[in-house]
Parts: structure tokens; sequence; C-alpha cells
């Protein structure tokens, strides 16, 4: 075992960290607050810097126009830009997009990679990802209602999502759809590219949640499919791989989410510790004289610790022995991860007091918008029983 | 003992549940998620109801306008309002009017109730109370800054506060200043009424929490006092008494508030158990079928029945034997209920998956909102030191 | 409602502290490390200072040899006899002595009760009662292996039993069985009085149980029934009314538990203060200065009290409404209270650093005993399971 | 990074993993319970079978009788032999022993080394470790009140210490003492060899610890100096330099702990599995379809895999980089893992019903004993303030 970070890495992070700290956090909510359209430009100024410094796109290599990084270092460059809720954007690998790119990069067709993969990359366009249905439960695939027919040289599609992030002014959406009834559980399902300008695809709403209710990329939305009408190529594989297809997108997923949240973790300890350190009790005394507030940071900082290199050795894993080597342990993740990111978040903010409920710094973002992650991708539940059940084989 | 509640109190309370079931939780969120001012004339008429059942302000006796509840009737009458945001509001007793209303008929000179007290209490006018500063520790008192001083007739007030809940709209202000800043710690403050057409009283802005700026009476605003003048007169009991004053507020404050909170955990709870009994996860089974949702239900229903016995067995107290005997459970109830709080509604949100997170029904706001209980009239780790130094002894 | 002590009670309460206080906390640890037959006789003696005082078996009437408690007085009690393991032995109310009493007092036959009850309640003889099996989980009744067939006028009774507490010296063990396997589920099995002379009744050993093998009252024994006959008369009330007769003896039986449990917790409480004050760690700074022992203080006296009030208006609601009204309570109580003691101990214990981990003090025994509390009688996970199945419907 | 183990060490792991399967586990009950001295010679013969293999001793250097593992390697040893109480004994690096020898190897004279370290890496002898006071609290060093003066050429030492674990039959004990009150708090003291066959050593008792007094090396002693002379020589390294090598002892210790505790977490982790497996609730579903036990299972799955790379990567760091840069983790392990150890056994017990609570199975002596990870060789409090001051500089 070695735990080493090779210079070139670490130097790079820091180049990354100092971006994140310089240029990212001074104006996190100030876009958080605007309208995304409005602010776009600002983005899109910030997102030259980055492919002026070679950093851009981390998650594609440089023959389609990412700088090319493995899934430990990709992993590690998603805590530091995890830090602020517009790092990912910025650097141009942002779910829904940056699976979707990982999508038709293996899948796809040229048409495919041409038409929709390349400005994707580029940042000219954005995209969502259609798979959660607001009827159905989410964890259980084989209740998936939205459809598509095939009727001559077409699919038609019909059904509802939601919690499609980013739809709002996505240029397509991938829709996770029953092809199949028939087949078995895990075979029923196909992924079909949709233009969002299809008269059959119905933007319904941003669906407000916890307070927000968000613009362009950062939306979740409500869309509907009413009988729309796309050609039969537009679909990404072959029929029936629609969850083969998912669970190739899970590993390095889970991975980017992951440390995503440990950059989180690591802002909010960051901001616990900045913050009690100056907030003075008495004329002598800080918020940080306090064991309670000194046992937070220990308990905050063990646990972050200790589940990032936990999802460091599953990225290791995966990269390493292969996907079903690293198959339990990206179960675990989710939900622990998850749960210490909520753990974190929550004594940060209680350390902040008052000024912690507010919108005048982030962690009320954090706390409010984060909670999400102990839901999607499969509640912890789910996640508990599958990881148990494949210890008790 | 007797745990025995009298028939005519169950029919009461059953009496207000149904107004809450039938009138207020159906428009709970289209309220919610409107300006104040636009949706105040349907409160309105609310109130009107509430007035023509005789439900009017129980927190007062009926000599001034109210229907005179007992503080533990009070308590029992909050925990059915407190399941709707909106419902002591609508039955005249809400925060920080009900406080504020309770300290002028106790200390209010005959001018000061008949200016203020009256039109408050008849909800014709609405208030708000000036104590927390974002420069100084709320729970270090020696610490607070806004001062008045006087002049010939009139105090003269600087200072800035926010968390002045409702102030948006408020027609006075009832401000915690330093009026002898050599006096001992607990005799150096006073309470003063500033109307807020005052010239140097000054409306900064409503503090974005949680994600919602609100308005009018959901609203939460920061205030500066500039040079603000008012007369002599305007001060509340003597000079120097305002810590005084602001115990008296205590008690009974703290059991409406707790009551209210187990409004919430009982309206979280109920969520949980109707949203999990008729989501289906497989054709025949619900997600109230698992395991661990029922654990969910039985580990918040029992922490809810326990923390209600408590926080009435504290109102008895204080009612029966005095605040002095009830001081310490006043401070335990404090952090005990609202972590219980905390922890009910995160599981009623879990419970319900994706729609939890969304503002589409009620929960998401109980977990934005109310996590503020914990720190909100001292954070949970004052009142724990109260209570151990009390038991030290 | 009424959270009034009646002065006669608090007055025996604090007799029976006293007595608690002077007589058995100073050799508690003694008599717990000798052997039980040993010291029997200084528990004797104990036991007539009891008698002379009049409180001599609080749980049932004086008719039959009691001082005739109520339920929520025997709470009390229990609550103040709990802070010491050999109280409710010294005050003739310990388990299952006085459920078995109980048990006969109701159902049992005047030749059952002049045999067994009456030296039963006198402290002549001790009993024990065999329900669990090292075999079968004892939450499912239905899987019950022990039996007894008619024979003539005689039952033959085989089957194991183990946790058959208080065996070792016992006159007579009450045996649930199965009497009829095709009866339905709570049907089907009979509690039988076994003399524990009778040669078919073997004594297998006493379990060691968390280092402790114990030894006469203090111990949990494993026996066997090898074709053991006793006469048909032996059984008590109807035959297949095991589970009912299981039944009836439970609501009291679960108070008398929670409140000793919560003794438990005030004792731990009690110790975890005076050790922290007096415990210096600096010249002039002790434990309990540490806001760390502060939090577990506060913690624990919160809960404590809660649950306190919540068991009492269990009791409360089986004396005044009925068992059927407190049915949900009854298994409530159980998790609630076996876990609040288990946090509760657990703090005190670490209080207490290295001594705590020693038999020189109490702790360490309620840290190893006690955690059977949330096994026994049906484990968390049961109770959970029946609550909130119930709240479901 | 490289989360690579080695083929060699993977073999030799899983070779230590049999022997611990089928000589250790199968006898470890019956060791545990019996008096070490007359079971010392079954142990002796293990012990010749591990020389026989090459494994004995890993923790020391071929040159001096080990087979001279690294850190790391010795973690993931370990972490095998953690499994079974008896595991560090066997294989010879068993503490205080192993730390012991340790310190000898660095900064013993070549006498000493001759007189105490060869045989005590041969396994002839056995030593223990006189630390902690039972009256000045362990946690704050200046309190240290034992002390050596130095009359003429030799040392006499007066104090009493306890939890000298394992003093009993040992033929020496290292003694930290005080020897110059007046330098400052970390240079007053050292450490001096005493024999126990000196007449002003005198062994008071094993303390009874949760339930077992211990016999041997299972125990833990009270020991006093009295006017106990002993050579000038008998000093180990410098005077005043005693805790300046208890901090040289302390990385590795820590690793060797942590990796035990770690061990007994996967037996637990492995018994809760099997058992759960087998003990059926009705007559097709065991207690592992129950989605309680499989939330336990997938939660103690993954504290356990993540605090275990969280240690390795601390150990990577001890002997890569150096101490001093791992100084916080060596802490944050410290606290970490003991917590994750007890919430693991607490839920292995639990899931075992009243088999946990027997000492039929290992569980309820990891319960019992392991408690004290949190309070030895510093309790979490202390760990925590140190980690988090850390944190703050």
């Amino acid at each position: 075992m070695n735990f080493e970070i090779e210079d070139w890495l670490k130097n790079q992070l820091e180049e990354i960290q100092n971006f994140v700290d310089e240029e990212l956090i001074p104006i996190e909510l100030e876009i958080l607050h605007s309208d995304f359209f409005e602010v776009e430009p600002r983005l899109k100024a910030l997102r030259e810097k980055v492919k002026a410094k070679g950093l851009w796109a981390p998650h594609v290599s440089a023959s389609i126009g990412g700088c090319g990084k493995s899934l430990m270092q990709l992993g590690l460059i998603s805590e530091v830009l995890g830090q602020t809720m517009i790092g990912h954007y910025v650097f141009g690998c942002q779910a829904p997009d940056a699976g979707n790119t990982e999508l038709l990069h293996k899948f796809g067709t040229d048409e495919q990679k041409e038409q929709w993969m390349k400005p994707l990359v580029n940042g000219d366009i954005r995209s969502c990802f259609g798979m959660t249905e607001p009827a159905t439960a989410g964890s259980n695939p084989t209740l998936l209602e939205a459809s598509a027919v095939l009727d001559g040289d077409e699919w038609v599609i019909n059904g509802r999502k939601w919690f499609t992030s980013s739809a709002d002014g996505a240029q397509f959406c991938i829709a996770m759809v029953v092809t199949d009834p028939d087949e078995s559980k895990h075979k029923k399902a196909s992924m079909i590219i949709v233009p969002t300008d299809n008269p059959g695809y119905k933007f319904i709403r941003n669906i407000s949640i916890m307070g927000d209710v968000g613009s362009g990329y950062f939306s979740h939305a409500e869309v509907e499919f009413v009988n729309c009408r796309v050609p039969k190529s537009n679909i990404i594989g072959t029929v029936g791989s629609g969850f083969a297809l998912a669970q190739e997108r899970l590993g390095p997923g889970r991975i980017h989410h992951c440390m995503r949240w440990l950059g989180i973790c690591r802002r909010s300890l960051n901001e616990m510790i900045s913050y009690t350190k100056t907030r003075m009790i008495t004329s002598n005394k800080s918020l940080s004289d306090l064991q309670a507030i000194q046992n937070w940071i220990a308990e905050s900082a063990v646990e972050i610790e200790a589940a990032r290199v936990l999802v460091l050795q599953t990225a290791w894993t995966i990269e390493n022995v292969g996907f079903e080597a690293a198959r339990n342990h990206v179960s675990m993740i989710k939900y622990h991860v998850a749960n210490v990111m909520q753990r974190v978040v929550d004594k940060a903010l209680q350390s902040h007091g008052g000024l912690g409920m507010t919108d005048d710094i982030i962690l009320a973002h954090f706390y409010r918008h984060e909670r999400a992650a102990r839901i999607y991708d499969g509640p912890d539940e789910v996640h508990k029983m599958v990881v148990a059940r494949n210890l008790l084989k």
C-alpha cells in the first residue's frame, strides 16, 4: 500500500484550490441567488479561464476535449471543486452532463457523438437525464412506467419524469423508458435521446426544492413525454440495455458524488473552524474555546478523513481490479458519505448560531440541498439492504 | 398524579383540530409561498371565523379580548395549532405578538396598554421584538451593544438588531437596549417601545433564511436604530428591568414553543404514516411494510410522547408550584424537544424519498425552518450548561 | 392533569430512599460479589426490618401479606428500590417472584395459593419462570418447543429452558409449555407449576452471563424437563391459557421494570455528578467543569425525566382506563427506557474513567447486566414493529 | 496511491487467519475462563507452533528474535490476531510486552537488553508497565504522584499504580515515576525497571474488572512501591526522559491497538452474519432476513472499512513521512476506532438476543472488556480536545 500523492497532482490540486478560493467562493452566493441565465456569461468567462489553464473537463480524455484524469485523480479534483456549488460547472465536469458524456463516449454512435457529445464536452450545450418518476418508487426498476414504442422508424415516448436535473435550458434529455415490458426486470428499459425542442417533450415546471425553484443549470424539473416521436437511431446502445448502461455510469459517478460531498464536508469544517475562532463569547474567549465546539471539530475531522480514504480506495479498486470487486464498496460509500456530510454540515451550521440559518453564508444551502444525498441514486435504506445481502451471501 | 384531560377541553381541542384539518392545512402551502400582504385578507377572514367560535387569543384573558386559557390548556392548544405554520397566526396567539401582549399586560402603563396592547390583542396591528444582534453572541447578555441614552424626555437609541421576526409590517418594536452600561450584568438593559414609523428606526432588509426571504408576518428582519428618539414613557417597567422582564416572558413562551414543536412532530409523524402506507414499492407491498420505516415510526412516536408529557409537567409546575421550581425543566425541554423535532422531521422527510425534498409538501419547510429551534432562545449548548450547573450544585 | 404526588407517598418514598441509602447501597457490592446462600441470612435480617416498617411486598394487597400499593405508587417505589440491585429483593417485590405471585393470586386455585403463593409472598421460598428456550426465538411464540402431554392424571413435561432467572434455590418453577400444538398460535400453551424437587426437573447450570455465573437469587439457569410428571391440577388457569396469562402479567411487570431501570438511571446520574465534582483534573478544576461532562449530565437528566413521566402516564392509563388503552405505551416504554438506561449508564461509566471499568463501584455491573434490558421480554426490534403496526392501522 | 497488498503478505495473513480459526478460536473461551497459570502450558505449546512457522514476534527484527514486519504489515497481522483475545499472546506480540520490548530495544543499555529484553522477546518471561495511578487523573501528567529519589546508587521508589496490566506473574515492571518534581511538565518523570521480586514492590490485588478478576497475563493489577530500592542503572534512557519515551511507544502502539480493535470488529461482524443467517424466526425466515439486522450489518461493515483504511494510512504516514506528520491522525484513530468498535460489538450482541449476554460466546467478553478502549491511553474527550486544538491552529 502507498498513500502518496504524486507531486504534479499535488501541485495541480493546489492550483485548483487557489482558483476555487479566489475566483469561485467569493461569488458563489451571488451566482446561486441569481437567475442562471443572467449570470451564465460570467460563468462562461470563468470556464474560459479554466480552459486556458488546461484544466477543463478532467473526466474525459484529451482526444475528445478534456484533460483526461484517472478516476482517483478525478476524485481528488472533485473534492476540491465540491467545496463550492459552482466548482464542477466551471470546470466542465458537472452532473448530469459528465455522466451523459461518458455514456455517449462509450456507447454512442458516431452520429450521436458528433451531434450531442462534442458540444456537450465543450460546454456549448447542456443536457439532462430523465430517470425518476413521480408516481413510482425509484428504488424498484420494475415499476418504471414511462415507455417507448417503436412505430415505423420512430420511437413514440409517453411518460412523466421528475427530478430531471438541469432540464431548464438543456438541449437534449436522455430518457430512461420501458421498451419491452415483457422482458425480465433488468432488460426491459432503454435510453433514448430526446431533443428538448421536440414538440412531444413538455417542460412542466422547475420543482421548488427546499425553498428554491432555481433556474437553468441549478434546477430540477418535471417533464412529460406526450406521444413524443424521435428517430429510431436516437437509442443509446441496444434495445433493452438501459439498466446495463445505467450501471456503467454508476461506479465513476458514485466516486464523483462522494468526493464532491467530501469537498462540502471539508468546506463546512473549515467554515466551522474559522468562524468559531473569531466569534467572541466573552472578552477573551471565542466559541472555539468551548469543548462542545472542539468535540464537533474533532468528530467531524475524523469522519471526513476515514470516509475520504475509503472512497479513494474504492476508486482505486474500480480502476485497478474492476467494478465487480468494488461493487459493495460503491454501495457502502453512498450511504456512508451522505450521512457523514449531513452530520458535518449540521454541526458546522449549529456552530454559527443564527448566522448559520441565513443565506448570508453557504452552510444553509448545504444543509438544505445536500439533504438530498441520502435520497437520490437510491436512498440509504436500499443501499444498506444491497450491502447486507452481499455480505450475507 | 392524574393524566386525565377534561371533556370540555378534549372537545375544544377536537374542534380546533377539525378547523386546522379543514381550513388551514389545505391552504398552508399556498399561503407560505405567497406574498404575505397579498394573502393577509384571506387570513383575516379565517381569523374572523376563529373569533366567531370564541377561540380567539387563548393566551390572554377574556377581559382584554382573549379566551383565557391556563398555561397547560394553552400548551395543548398550541400543540394542535403547531401542526400548521399558520395555526397560531390565525388563532391570534402567534409569536412574537403573544409574548409582547403578555409583557404589556403585566408591566405596561395604562397608556401603553391602550395604545399598543389593545389593537395587538385584537389582531389589528403586529409587533416585533428586537433582541438578537448580528455582532454579539446572544448567549451572553453582557455583550449587548444596542443602547439607549436619556436625553431630556427622550430615549436616544442606537444599535443594530437582526432576527427581528415579523418586523416587516409591524407597527412597533420592543427593543432590548443597554440603558446603564455600568450596572451589573442583569440590570444593564431595558425594554423600550419603538413605533416603526419613527424616522430613526431603519428597516434594513428581510434576511433570507434557508432560502426564503419571506414577507410580512413570515419574515425575519435586520433593523437599525440611528439616533432614534422616543418618549421617555415608552420604556416598559423600570429602567434596568429588561432582563427581568425577558425572564417573565420565558416560562410561558417556552411552553408555547415546545408544544408547537410537538405539533410539528405529530404532523410529521402523521405524514410519514399516511404516505408510507400508500406508497407502493412492489405490487403488494408499501413502504410502511419495511422494518426500517416501522422503526422510524416507533422511535418517533415514543420520543414525541415522552417529550410531550414532560412539557405538560413543566407547564403544570410553573402554574401550580411556580417558575423557580420549574426553571431547570424550562431549560431542559428547550434543547430536548428541539432535538426530538429535528430527528422526527428528518425521518419523516426521508420516508418520503424525493418528494420530501420538494415544496409540494410541508416537510421540507419544517426541515429548513425549524432547524432554528436548536439555536434561537439560546442554543442547545447554552441550555445544557445551565441545566448541568444546576444539577451539579 | 395533575402531576402532584401526595404527601404521605412523598414521605414514604423518602423513608424508602433513606433505607436504600443507609442500609442497602453500602453493602450492595459485597452482596453481589458473594455467594448468595452465604449472604442470604443478612438479606433476611434486612427483610425483617422492612416488614417491621410496614413496607413489605408493596405489589400485593394487605390481605395476602403485602402493603398494597397502586400500580403508580408501586412504580415510584420501584424507581427508588431500583437504585440498588438488592432493593426489590429486600422489599419482597423482586422478579420473578412478584409476577408469579400476581399470577397465582389472580388465577391460582385455593390449593395453589395455599401451597405456593403464601410462602412466596412471605419470602419463605423462591420461584422461577420457565419461558425462554435456547433453541427457539423467544419473539415468536409459535416456535415454543417445550411441551406437556396429559397422561392420566399427570402432565408429562419435556423440554429445555434457559434464562430461567433465580432457578438456583427456587422451590418451584412455572413452566410455559405447549399443551395443544394444533391450536391456534396464542392458545397452544399453558402454565404449569413444577416443584423443583421433582425427579424429572433437571437443573443443568447457572449460565455465566457477562462474566458472572451468579448463585441463588442472582443467577439465570438452564433447566431441563425430562419426562417430568406433575399432577394435572398443577396447571394455572385453563388449558391453553398460557399466553393470555402471560399478557396479564405484562402491564404491571413492564411498569416495575421500567421504573427499576429509571432507578438505575437516577443512581448512575447521581454517581456521575458526585464523582465528577470531586475528581480534580488540575489543581482547581474538576471533571465536572468540563463541558463534555456537563453535556452528558444535561442530556441524561432530560432523557430520564421525560421517560419517567411517560412510564407514570402509562401506569395511570393501565389503572384508570385499562390495559387495552395503554397497550401501545406498554410496548413503547420497553424499548425507550431500556435505551435511555444504556445511554445514561454508558455516560456515567465514561465519566469515571478507569474506575468505571472496575467492580469497585456499581456502574460496571449496570453496564454489563442491564444490557439485557434491550433483549429480554422482547428485543427492541420486536416492540418497535408492534408499536409501528398499531400506529399504521 | 496504491491500495494493493503484496501476494506474499496476503498469503501470510491467510496463513495466520487459518491458524486463528483452527487453533485459537476453538479454545479461546476455555482459556479465558480458566486460571491463566493452569492453561499456560497449552498456550506455550501453541507458541512453539507459531515459532516453528516463522511467525513469532512480528513486531521486532529477526536480529533479536522476531520475524521483523513493517508497521503496516504488523497492523494487518494485528487485525487478524485481534479476532481472538489470545491471538497476540500466542504470536508473542502482546501488550504490554511488545511495547516494553520496543522501548528496551531502542533505549535500553546492553545489560538491560541482555537481562530483560532477550527473555521477553523469547516469551520466557513477562513484564508490566506501571503508569496509571488511582488517585490522579491519567490525562494530566503533571499530577503524577509516584516518585523516585536517588539515594546513593539506588532509586528509592514510592507510589501506587493500578491498571498495571499483566502484573500478575510478570518478572519486571517498568515504572513511570517523578524523578524531578521541579522540572517542566514533560521532563519531570523517568522510566525505571523494577524486578517484581524486589521486597519494596507490593502486588496488592488483581482488580476485578467488568466481573473478571482475571489471572496471570489476563489481569490488571494494583501495585505499590514502598521504599522500593533498585540500582541507579535500572533507569531507561536518561533522567527526565519518561514522557519522551512514552511518546516513542505511542505511534506504533496506537496502530497495534486500533488494528486489534478492528479485528474485534471483524470478528463481531462475522459472528453477527453467521448467527443471524442460521437463527430461524419462522419456519422459512431467519433473523438475517430482517431489515433491522441488515441495517446493522451494512452500517457496521462500512464503519469498519473506513476506519481500517484510515488506520493503515496513519501507519503508512508514520513509517514514510514521520510521526510528526501523523500525530493528529494518531489521536483521531484512537477515539474513532474505539467508538466504531463499541457500536459494532453492541449491534452484534443485540443480534444474538439472549445468547449474546452469555459467556457461551465471545461477544459479551468484547462488550465488557473492550469498553475500556474509550478510556485507556487517554479517554475520547482528551483526544478530541487535542485534535481540535491542532486543527484550530
